[in-house]
């Protein structure tokens, strides 16, 4: 049981040569010139330690104790656009027209293209043909029968679709929307030049530290005519919808046929010590969802919205969207530092603990390296006999390190 | 003022006994042959020390950093239904008609149930009866006066809700909703066929690693028929309604008729390390409302919302809908850990220290157990006397372990 | 080469000193009385290392593993009013008319004030008059021109906007929105008086732990009468708007013009260990966007929505709304804290190595400001002279402390 307990030859010598290290330090230093290699690279590990240590505690900032950042965002997007394509009539759209919600937390999603459906109401109509659907009479049909691919529950006609397909007939909101045919060009293409407005605050709880995005030294003039750009002016809380899309590596118009999502990220961490305040937001852009990939189902971005209206003789009817358009979401991370006192004591502890590594890869050296381990050894180890009470009676075996 | 600052006796022998460990360890590894017990409940002690740093730096994986996860989530519904009950006439629903919103961030709500009054217009109409809004005459209705309770402002009249009842009238939106009757078998039964499909794009930023929750062997035909199963399709990302509601324990039926609301937990924690690169989602679901308890207030979920409408001749009205419904909050979380040279440094360094506890252990041991522990105290611990300089001379009273 | 990696001389001496602390430290004592200054500063120190390490692992909880909180919330607004100003129709408003969206997800917007434009339509009108629109003629105007600033593109005609002005003319909604009077005093004044029900149900996934704000002892009665105060109700999960704007240091009637942000803070820091088991939800309160600065761009919240109508011939039509209103973000945040045995080891490990130091200090003192620091000196270190196996050997020089 002992000898399984029993700690490794190594370790019993470690804590026993401590006491001796200063001595066989003072004298290898002596002796140094003569041997630099293995002293050297000795000093090496022993250094590395140190610097190990202040590694952590200066560069990487472990003193500091950190917070996570609880973030407000309000957007407002400016723009207009006129549409006049063969795929609908003229159009004039504004804000309440294009950003659907009207108010979003953290997120807008612009408009950029859509399969719009007109004057439909509750009624019964032919299926779209395909496959499963076409019929020859009405015995093919099923009633009540629906189908997750299909567009409505089957009411047991077969009726007319065209002169030359017959289809079965269902409940649904008639006329079925075709959205096979999404316009090739985005019909609202002119939302590139949009412009967005992003109000940001954020707050270190844990600090009582709060900011906005919009700088103090940001006036109002500034304001009124800015657009953001990295190099010029990195502080204009103003994005043009196009540079974000292109910031991002990706063409704007191509996203807007078939939809996107795009992050706008905003980085917001800080070093809140006083020697070295500074907490200013980084934006950097991003695509978000998966543009091409081998399992790209339903790519890009979209959604089904309708308006509802009343017709003179109370019956209801609504205009279905689909709409495809860009979300941008807007994401604030970060986390802020300042010194506390709690991660100081852990991190110093642990690098302290390391420093008490040097005097045991010292003894090691000089107990297994060294030329003079013999002499280091005698007066390093002291070995008790048990009758004997004198001091430094060598045992005939010695023990450890040889 | 010094007695006061006086450390304990043990921390003073502590200290003092450490330079003569490695003898008396020496001996005690001979002895330990006949004293087992005492010998190897030290050992025991020391080693489970040495356990306790292994456990910290390798099961833990305390020499990573961690960074959490910043999410981007879209789902889509699919699914119709058609309603023919008693309570509405009959009504065939699409996604634009039962996803209010339209479109969310992190959550989607289907509508279910419902209470609709139609036709509402801005005008007067006698209150809702209950005790505080009978009246006998116009003497018991004041003009102006509201209670939150109540349905409107009264206009100071007294009129015939009935036949048998005279209530305060009040202006509105007129008639008034009565929502006591909410239908007890859901109008959107058929919700719990719908399915969901979840996109879930993931980041973490710190260590620039991106994820989507479909997985890169899952190919576009597989997610067309394929519908989440843990055991059979755990990589599908499309989810029965039922099935979420199963999962969580829930009937779905049962919460179809007040409302709740389900999580969708996305849990992405991640082991970044090249030796250990695991990164799935893993998908669980609960309940994050209160079903029931005895404090059960407005048990459920819903929400009031118009759809507005002119007539004619260029009078707004609404039809008001007190939805009933299931909202799914998808929740993304998680932590991804990566090797970081300075929680390694950290929690190595914290660990080493539990060592330097070993030689104090055995000194302990070794002074207050042992059965020579008079000998071990006497070339252990070196007392000076003021005037003399020779080394080793015992005091008359010995100090600290006596 | 070897001199360059040579450590500090207080370095070797601290090492080598380390073996005689406690012979030293027993004399000290005995002379303590005669210069108690000295003594005590030395232990004073000490015992401060001593205090650092319980600090952190007592005061500060290093022992305990933390999460962070996952949270859920719902809102329900309750209130109406009934406006009668000359800026608009008398009007009864419910919670269907003036929260947008209707459902939201931690957050819930108060219409308060508006500027309405009824009956657009999709046409032609001249521009409203300012510096840049005002036109002599059609040559003034150029087709398909469109400023971000303006309302509208271009038709390249230049038209009578008033008796007096002639604007040139555009494609838009027409009329045109004139957002320059917003109503000096809130119409929805009586918002103030609304109350807001909170459901917040919490969960620290690490710990398996779920908690709602409404505490168990909290029963039905008292939260259909209750009303959040901190003093005699801070348990009621149901806020008066009036009493958020307050608590938070704002005036709601001066908020309720131009609009703004209310953050109510939902702070669920918990300490989930058995001995100290206290979860419970502490409210504050914030404005949370910039009320006044030198930089105030678009102060307050606003956004535009719009109606969409349709008339009896067919043709949309929409009453656009710029709508100023008060956000309401619930913001729950939190950090959950339970033992842990990882933190445990750590923490205690960094703040043993402090003890560490206890030894070394002393030591210093002792070869340093001690008045005996000569025979501690020479029984604490000792030199080792190559060719002499004799212990205790002064050298020449000797190293380090002299």
């Amino acid at each position: 049981m002992c000898l399984q307990a029993h700690p490794a030859p190594g370790d019993a010598v470690r804590g026993g040569v401590s006491q001796w290290r200063d001595a066989t330090l003072v004298w290898e230093f002596v002796k140094c010139g003569f041997k630099p290699n293995s002293c050297e690279s000795m000093f090496r590990f022993d250094r590395s330690l140190i610097i190990c240590s202040r590694y952590v505690c200066v560069v990487q900032k472990a003193y500091q104790e950190t917070d996570s950042v609880i973030s407000t965002v309000t957007t407002k997007v400016k723009g207009f656009a006129y549409t006049n394509t063969s795929d609908m009539d003229p159009r004039f759209w504004d804000v309440a027209d294009y950003v659907i919600p009207s108010q979003g937390d953290n997120s807008f999603f612009v408009l950029t293209n859509m399969v719009v459906t007109p004057k439909q109401i509750q009624s019964r109509c032919p299926e779209l043909p395909n496959p499963s659907t076409t019929c020859v009479d009405d015995c093919d049909c099923v009633v009540g029968y629906s189908d997750p691919r299909h567009n409505g529950v089957q009411t047991g006609l077969c009726e007319n679709y065209s002169t030359t397909v017959r289809t079965c007939e269902v409940h649904s909101w008639c006329p079925l929307e075709i959205d096979t045919k999404v316009p090739e060009r985005a019909i609202l293409a002119a939302a590139e030049n949009f412009t967005v407005l992003i109000k940001n605050s954020v707050t270190y709880q844990k600090f009582n530290f709060h900011r906005r995005n919009i700088r103090p030294h940001v006036n109002s003039s500034y304001l009124k005519r800015c657009e953001f750009n990295r190099v010029t002016d990195p502080d204009c809380p103003i994005f043009r919808l196009k540079n974000i899309a292109s910031e991002a590596g990706e063409d704007f118009q191509e996203m807007a046929v078939k939809g996107g999502i795009l992050g706008i990220l905003i980085d917001w961490t800080c070093d809140l010590d006083w020697w070295a305040r500074k907490c200013y937001p980084k934006y950097s852009f991003r695509r978000l969802d998966n543009k091409l990939s081998a399992n790209n189902v339903a790519p890009g971005y979209n959604f089904r919205f309708a308006k509802y209206y009343k017709t003179a003789d109370g019956e209801e009817t609504r205009t279905l969207i689909k709409a495809y358009g860009i979300r941008f979401n807007v994401v604030v991370f970060g986390t802020a530092g300042k010194f506390g006192i709690v991660p100081t004591i852990v991190n110093l502890g642990a690098a302290l603990s390391f420093l008490s590594l040097v005097p045991a890869v010292g003894d090691w050296f000089m107990l297994t390296c060294s030329r003079k381990r013999d002499l280091y050894n005698k007066h390093k180890v002291t070995y008790l006999s048990e009758d004997a009470d004198a001091e430094s009676v060598s045992m005939g075996t010695s023990y450890g390190t040889q």
